[in-house]
């Protein structure tokens, strides 16, 4: 079908005020040209997400530690059903509300340049390789692959060179230069637009050298010219209105609205365009601009079967929401993003000892979550996890709150006592500690006041500290098991605990994909997908923008773990035949998944290709690292 | 052991500074007289409570309206089983942190006078007889049968005449005359008194006919004088500064200490009695009255076996706690305190139906636990009981938030329709709603910001209300389960539901007990504690303590649920022997606990006999009903 023409005709009926009308996220029906409400905002990050009951999979920066973007496509394709599922029972009201509808607002390709971002644990990163191929995996597996239509809507987003601060977004002028932009900040959205075709971008609320995000003329360029993205670009939430209340480059919001309609920004989430008749009537934005945006957007309504009886999606039924087979998906990814970062020998488990399972983070379900996540119906903490899982008694204390030293509620409560009480009466101690969804993300969203959803150093919350310390006293070997969406500073541990695991925020089967690992049910086979340094003092100001010392591919400093870095069970050979044939060779007893990466020196560190093989204990498997 | 005499020895080697220090609730330690310091504070309502991981059992007016004090105090029983074990590890440290004593400021006996009180939850009800034997049974199983020891203190607060407005509870003046004095608010004390021998009774907040609780000759004269108790009087956490501070009866905390003190108020919560050395160098208070407080407490403190080796319950050790046999008890007891209160023969599930589970308090942890609560380190919740127990298909949906209409985190998502598609899939739904112990607590605990931890009315929160009206809408057939620790008006649910069951806030085991209800492995033997009214409008002014017009004894109008009610899935016939002696045959076909009830007019509709018991299908048993 030629859903571009289509769209043209009914466009073509609409008069002036409709078409503006539809250039809002919240679109207006048109009863007499059978368009229903539709609103355009929804999001599925890691599952779908804000619409009650869904798969809740690990978060993004879990995946991407996977680095297995089949899994991940197929992590995607899971979401994508489920939020057809959902739209198809949901139309039957007759529109659409907030996070009911097919366009979906993910993924987040930005960069994790600094580990200080809230947001980084969004994303896939640090790398702009691993992000695209992770993303351009994620784009396929949401829009789907029937030849008509498509699925769902990805949306990559924010366009561009966003990553922080959160309390300064909405001004914020990022300054780069020629290759940092290319080479680190659109190198993603480059790759996913060549490998995906993602149906839209979402611009980011910052402004790049000057101009911003919503309305520039430069980075439209570069992505409808020099990259040919031919799908409809949509505003993030506010940003428009942006433009004059805090870029201060419109004098008011009708004059915000020309720009970035100008720009070609078709769709508004917010209200800036709202003020697009006041800008019509000014003179400030033509009915050619508005109409060319409105087919944008109707083709992507066409494409997506809205109005057509015959789109096979159609037959999608709720059934698929957290069905069996999700929720295995769901635990295998959960395994595969978990990174082990160091082991004295004392994982897996043997079975049968006594275990104390101790910190604010073992029966945390926000943990488990994320933010823009679902709601699982059932969810699994690591806690319970463990407690399923063991043969062995479980001594579990939580030993002291996330971050306060007297919470709320407690009453005076001083956990730590119980907390060395249950390790020393115990043969070893799984400590669980970290940071949570409310101590590193978005600005309004995240509670740690300071950052406004940053972190503000590397360090964990000074009441974990203490609590670590009394348990280390104990001379119990310790597991320490890391919840965060990014790096912290993990150099006493790597120093005195027997085994260190990073586990990021894991979704609801993350208690028993923890359990899988622990008690050597699967080996891990996470790598780490952002460095790991050892304080924030190595890094430059979190408000510069150049990657000169930063990440991997530029940071001169020794990083704790670095990027790539992770342990497993087993042991490998690789032996390469050429420059992308490898033979890997499991040298030890136990099956395992293998992540080849392919590091060069160009001229410096750059991720260039990565695979990831599943060898049997003591054979051999030859593999092709796809490296485009 | 002569322990008064020990006592009375060791105190004479007390400088007088000495014995001031130890009437504070964190006595310091006396090196020299082989004396660690000791923290007299701690909790145990409904488990040991804010001392990390215990049993929590389900709240004190759950556990009322199983109307069995047999199992109460068994309870209570593990309860102090738990304590001591915890107690004979928090030892080890050299000396106790809040929390970690012997010393349980527990039961709350206080009469549920008034629905709106947020407290009320934490009492046994409104019955004076019921809250008695309730309380006195809780009693002997915290402080054990031991002849020369006592496992734990029970403490019976609050002394006296206590109920609200929490917001005002610190400079109020409870207004009543003798009858309502004795045959209400003091009754339970004495019957608690009489049958169970408490070691300890904490002083209220508040002032009763103008004389602070904490330093009244007038109630003090009737507690030990009239009802005999020999024991130790504590003061609620402040309430002495109370005195000068918002009662003014006292012109300086020196005063307050020395009210309180020359009352009999042997340890003081709070920081006054640093003001016991100023009053005694102002001639406020003498040597011998301090002598005298501080015997008794030294006397408790050696029947708890702290100084001594050979007390049988230091052999109790951590085991104990969550054991196997405490989980059971648990959902036992949660079984027997959930109340049918409609049924039109959907109840039991025949199994296989698909269900759709719906509300904000279907999956949540919070109204388990109740307050003043431990943290299982298993839980389920009212969902997962129910999926675990359900063979056909569960769909969850939350609905709404439980009292938000926009929740801070949520971003604006709507969850009513997938509420509503939840109940269309499904064959039954079942609601679970109600409150949680957020909405209804103690002032400075509960967020429902205007009651200070009262409430406002007896309404479902207004979003609670438009999801009802949703799901009512779709026809299916809908199980109304109320969570709530106190009366909320079911008129629609009573009109509308196919039934109604109140399930209070039900401990770490709540979902299994409530599975066993639905699917008929229990049938419920629950009676309300209290009387669900129709409306608050029914109801006295809240500040009024007069009985008039309150409670079933006082309430001249139609309650919607008299105190007493509960339905059962089996039939019964009482036949009467004599006074005492019934005769109860299950005329159904379930196997069953049955609560027998005498309630006389004297002149007044009065409790006076209760007892439960257990009759298989088609048999007869013959009971004695306690009437003392």
């Amino acid at each position: 079908m030629d859903f571009k023409k289509r769209a043209k005709e009914l466009v073509s009926k609409m008069t002036l005020e409709e078409k503006m009308g539809q250039m809002k996220y919240n679109a207006p029906a048109i009863p007499r040209l059978g368009i229903p409400a539709y609103n355009w905002w929804n999001e599925a990050l890691h599952g779908v997400a804000r619409s009650g009951t869904a798969t809740v999979f690990p978060q993004a920066i879990g995946m991407a530690a996977s680095f297995n973007d089949q899994l991940m496509e197929e992590v995607a394709t899971a979401i994508s059903d489920e939020a057809r599922a959902k739209y198809n029972e949901y139309k039957t009201f007759g529109d659409t509300q907030i996070y009911q509808g097919l366009t979906l607002w993910s993924p987040n390709i930005n960069i994790f340049r600094d580990p200080r971002w809230g947001r980084g644990h969004e994303t896939y990163g640090e790398d702009p390789y691993l992000t695209g191929r992770m993303g351009s995996a994620f784009v396929r597996g949401l829009q789907g692959y029937d030849p008509v239509y498509r699925k769902t809507d990805a949306t990559l987003k924010h366009f561009a060179v966003h990553s922080g601060p959160e309390g300064l977004r909405h001004g914020f002028n990022a300054e780069v230069d020629q290759k940092d932009l290319y080479e680190t900040y659109l190198s993603a959205f480059r790759y996913c637009i060549d490998h995906a075709h993602p149906a839209a971008v979402m611009g980011a609320y910052n402004r790049v050298n000057g101009e911003a995000c919503c309305a520039s003329p430069t980075l439209m360029e570069i992505l409808r010219g020099e990259f040919g993205f031919d799908g409809y670009y949509v505003s993030d939430c506010g940003a428009i209105r942006d433009i004059d209340m805090f870029h201060k480059l419109a004098a008011s919001p009708d004059e915000s609205a020309a720009m970035a309609a100008n720009a070609g920004c078709d769709l508004n989430c917010g209200d800036a365009y709202v003020y697009l008749q006041v800008a019509y009537e000014k003179g400030l934005v033509s009915e050619e601009v508005i109409t060319r945006s409105v087919e944008r957007l109707m083709e992507a309504r066409l494409r997506l079967g809205m109005f057509d009886d015959g789109c096979p999606y159609d037959s999608i039924t709720m059934d698929v929401v957290e069905s069996p087979e999700h929720i295995a998906l769901n635990r295998e990814m959960a395994r595969q993003s978990m990174v082990l970062l160091k082991n004295d020998g004392i994982l897996p488990l043997k079975g049968g000892e006594t275990i104390a399972v101790i910190g604010p983070n073992a029966d945390s379900q926000s943990i488990l979550l994320g933010n823009y996540n679902g709601t699982p119906s059932q969810y699994t903490t690591l806690l319970r996890g463990i407690q399923e899982a063991s043969s062995g008694k479980v001594n579990y204390a939580r030993g002291c709150h996330l971050y306060k030293d007297d919470e709320p509620g407690s009453c005076g409560e001083h956990p730590y006592r119980e907390a060395v009480l249950a390790a020393k009466r115990s043969d070893v101690v799984i400590l669980c500690m970290g940071l949570d969804p409310t101590m590193e993300g978005e600005q309004g969203d995240a509670f740690n006041g300071d950052g406004s959803g940053d972190k503000v150093d590397l360090e964990l919350p000074a009441c974990q500290k203490v609590l670590y310390e009394e348990i280390i006293k104990t001379g119990k070997p310790v597991i320490f098991v890391n919840v965060s969406g990014s790096c912290i500073s993990l150099v006493r541990q790597d120093e005195e605990c027997a085994a260190v695991l990073q586990c990021f925020y894991p979704g609801a089967e993350g208690g028993h994909a923890l359990a899988d690992i622990l008690f050597g049910k699967a080996s891990p086979s996470g790598r780490l997908p952002v460095t790991f340094y050892r304080s924030a003092d190595d890094l430059p100001d979190f408000t510069d923008y150049s990657m000169e010392g930063r990440t991997y591919r530029f940071f001169k400093g020794s990083p704790l773990y670095p990027f790539g870095f992770g342990l497993s069970y087993t042991s490998f050979t690789e032996n390469w035949l050429d420059d992308k044939t490898v033979e890997v060779t499991n040298t030890g007893s136990m099956d395992s998944w293998h992540t080849v990466l392919q590091i060069r020196d160009t001229p410096y560190p750059t991720l260039i290709g990565f695979t990831k093989v599943w060898v049997k204990a003591g054979e051999t498997v030859t593999a092709v690292v796809k490296q485009n």
